[in-house]
C-alpha cells in the first residue's frame, strides 16, 4: 500500500485518543463494545501506518451504509461449514473488520495443531487494510496471508471495461531485527486512491496505470477515473495478464470459493444500493511445524540482510526496501508525534462527533502538540 | 508461461512416442522405472503445452548434472517432519519432477480429509513447469497452487544486481466448459528465455523487462543478459516493488520455510558446481469442504463466461483470455498433429539417443506426418 506523505495543512491527532474516540463512535452507530473495539483498532491501524485511504476517513461511508440499512453494525459472524483446516464463516453482513478478526483468529488456532489452516468469509464488507490480518498472524510467529475481493475497478487484459477488483494480497511474517515483513499490495498497478491524488494535484499519468472509457491508455486522472485501472504489469506486453491472473486468483480464493459475490457482480463497497457480500480469505502457516521455533525467522532475517546490502541502481532513492518498512516507519512516527490528518478528514470526523454527541477532541496531548 | 510459436523449420514428433523415448532415456541415466515415468510425463507435458524452454530440450542439462555427480537420478523423497496439514519432504537431491509429484499427491491426500494441506520440499532440483503440479490438483477437483524458487536472475526494486529467482506461481482449478483454469507465471515481467528469443531474433526490448549490468534500463537483449530481469511491474513507478515482493513471498514459502537455499544463495539450476537445494511448495484446497462438489466449479465457470464477454479494447488481438487457454490449445494441437521441435532440440535428443543406444525414432506416425 502506498504510504502517503503527511498533508502539509494537516491536524496532528493522538493515535490512541483517535482509536478510543472511534470505538465510542462505532458503539453509537449500534455496534456492541467488542465489535466496536475491533473496528476502531483496525481503522486506526491504517491511519497509524500512513494509509489514510483505508482508515477513519472512511467512517462517513460506513455510517451511510448503516443508516441505509445496507450493513448491520451488530451482526456477529457464525461458523458455516468446512473441515478442520478449511473453514467458512458467514459474516452476516456485519462489519468486515470484526468478522475478519474472528476468522483470522480461527485460522491461527487451527494452524497451531494442523500446521496450516485457511478460513474464508462470505457475506462480508470492506475490511480495511489487508495487511492488518496478515500482521495479526505474524504476531503469533506464523506466516499470515490475507486476501479480499473488492469493487470491480480493473479491466482484464484486452478488455475495456472494469470487471475485477483491485483484490489485495497481504503476506506477513516475523523477520527478526526487521520486525515484521509485510507485503500489502493491490493486484492493480496502483490503487484508485492514487489516481484521485493525481487528480487533486493536476498530474498526468504514466503509461500502464489505467485506460480511459474507450479502452485507450489514460494520460489524465479524469480519463482514468472514467475508465478502468490496469492490472499489475500494465499492458499485455509488459506482463499485465499476470496481474489480471493474480486478481482473478484472489477472487477465486475469496468470493468464488466462499460463495460470496465476485468480479463484476460486486456492488460498489460503499454503495447504499445493496449489501456488498464480499469474500475474504485468511491463511495461517506455522513454520514451527517444520523445524523449531525461530529457525524460519532467522533464515528470513539473513535473507533480508543480503537484500538490503545489494548494490543500488543509478538514481535509486535509497537501498532496497523490505516490504512493510515504509508502513512500520509511519507507525513509529504516529506513536511518537501523532497521526496527521487532512482538514477534510478532520472536519468530517468533527461533524460525525457533533451528530452523535462525541466531541472530536483528540488533538493536543504532548505528542501531538510537539509535532503540530 | 509464454506459449512460443512453433519453429518454422521444426520437426513434428509424436507426443506419446517422445514421452516413451524420454522415459527409456531417463532410465538409462540411472533412474528407476517409476521415477523415469514421472520425469518423462512432466517434461513432455511442457512440450505438449508449448513451453519448449522447460521440456525435453533440457535433457542435456540434466544429463550434465547427473554425470557430474551433482544430482542423484535414483533418489526418492522422504517425509521429513511437519504436522497433518503442513508437511515437509526431503527430495534428497533427486529429480525435482518426481519429488514434486510425490509431494503434491501428499497434499491432495491430506486435503481430502482436512480441507486444505501444504507440502514443502527441500533438497530439490528444477521441477519443470510449475503448472503441471497445480493441474494435478485440479484434476482431483481441487484448487492447486505450485511454487518454486529458482536461480537468482531478478534485481529487487532499487538494486542493480540479480538477487532473487523468477520464482513462479501456478494456480489451477476445475472450470467447467473452460476445462481447467491454469495461471502459470514467473514473478518477473518476462522469463529469461524470452530475452534469449529476442537475442536470436535481433529484437530490441521494451522498458520494464530488464536492466543492464550498471542497473540502467536494458534496451538490447545482450545488455539484459549481462544484467538482471525486472520483477513483474517493471520500474518502481509502475509497481515493480509488488513483483519484487511476490518473488520474495514465493521464496519465503519455499526455500525459507522448507529450509532449502534461497535468493542469491542458489547455485544456477543447471550449474554443475554444487547441488541446487531448491525449495518447492504445493497447496491443495478442496472446495467440496465448503459447499458440495461442483458448486465452486459452476461459480468459476459463470465468472469466466462474464469475463470473456467483456467488450474489448481497441487493438486487442481477441477476446479476454482465460489463464491456461493458450497452453490448452497447444496441448490439443500436439495431440492431433504432434509436437514441433526446433532443429537444435531435435539434434540434441538424437545425440543423446545415440550415446545411450536409444535411437530417436519418434517422428512419423500418421499424426506427425499429416502436419510435417
Amino acid at each position: 500500500m502506498p504510504v502517503y506523505a503527511d498533508p502539509v495543512d494537516g491536524l496532528a491527532v493522538s493515535a490512541d485518543l483517535l482509536q478510543a474516540w472511534t470505538a465510542r463512535l462505532v458503539e453509537a452507530l449500534g455496534s456492541p463494545e467488542d465489535i466496536a473495539a475491533d473496528v476502531a483498532e483496525i481503522l486506526v491501524a491504517s491511519d497509524r501506518r500512513g494509509i489514510a485511504s483505508h482508515g477513519t476517513a472512511r467512517l462517513p461511508n460506513y455510517l451511510a451504509l448503516i443508516e441505509a440499512g445496507v450493513m448491520d453494525p451488530a451482526a456477529r459472524p457464525v461458523a458455516d461449514g468446512g473441515r478442520p483446516a478449511l473453514q467458512r464463516f458467514d459474516a452476516r453482513n456485519g462489519w468486515g473488520h470484526h468478522a475478519s478478526r474472528v476468522a483470522v483468529d480461527a485460522a491461527i488456532d487451527a494452524a497451531r495443531t494442523l500446521g496450516t489452516a485457511t478460513v474464508v468469509l462470505h457475506g462480508s464488507n470492506h475490511y480495511g487494510i489487508a495487511g492488518w490480518y496478515a500482521l495479526r498472524v505474524a504476531g503469533e510467529g506464523m506466516i499470515g496471508i490475507s486476501l479480499s475481493n473488492t469493487s470491480p475497478l480493473v479491466a482484464p487484459t484486452r478488455a475495456r471495461a472494469p470487471m475485477i477488483g483491485t483484490n489485495p494480497i497481504a503476506v506477513a511474517a516475523p523477520a527478526g531485527r526487521y520486525g515484521t515483513f509485510c507485503l500489502d499490495m493491490a493486484t492493480s498497478t496502483i490503487p484508485r486512491g492514487r489516481i484521485e491524488v493525481a487528480a487533486r494535484r493536476g498530474e498526468s499519468l504514466p503509461l500502464g496505470w489505467a485506460i480511459d472509457a474507450d479502452g485507450r491508455p489514460a494520460t489524465t486522472p479524469e480519463a482514468a477515473l472514467a475508465g478502468a485501472l490496469h492490472p499489475l504489469g500494465g499492458e499485455e506486453s509488459t506482463g499485465g495478464y499476470k496481474g489480471y491472473g493474480l486478481a482473478l486468483v484472489v477472487d477465486m480464493l475469496t468470493g468464488v470459493l466462499g460463495g460470496a459475490r465476485f468480479g463484476p457482480n460486486i456492488v460498489g463497497l460503499f454503495s447504499i444500493e445493496a449489501p456488498s457480500d464480499l469474500g475474504q480469505a485468511f491463511i495461517a502457516i506455522d513454520p514451527a511445524a517444520i523445524d523449531g521455533a525461530g529457525a524460519f525467522e532467522a533464515r528470513l532475517e539473513g535473507y533480508l540482510d543480503q537484500l538490503i546490502a545489494a548494490p543500488t541502481a543509478p538514481g535509486a532513492p535509497g537501498r532496497v526496501v523490505v516490504p512493510g518498512e515504509p508502513e512500520a516507519d509511519a507507525e513509529r512516527r504516529a506513536a511518537k508525534s501523532g497521526i496527521v490528518i487532512d482538514p477534510v478528514h478532520a472536519r468530517s470526523l468533527a461533524d460525525l462527533g457533533a451528530t452523535y454527541g462525541l466531541p472530536f477532541d483528540v488533538a493536543g496531548g504532548p505528542a501531538a502538540a510537539s509535532r503540530g
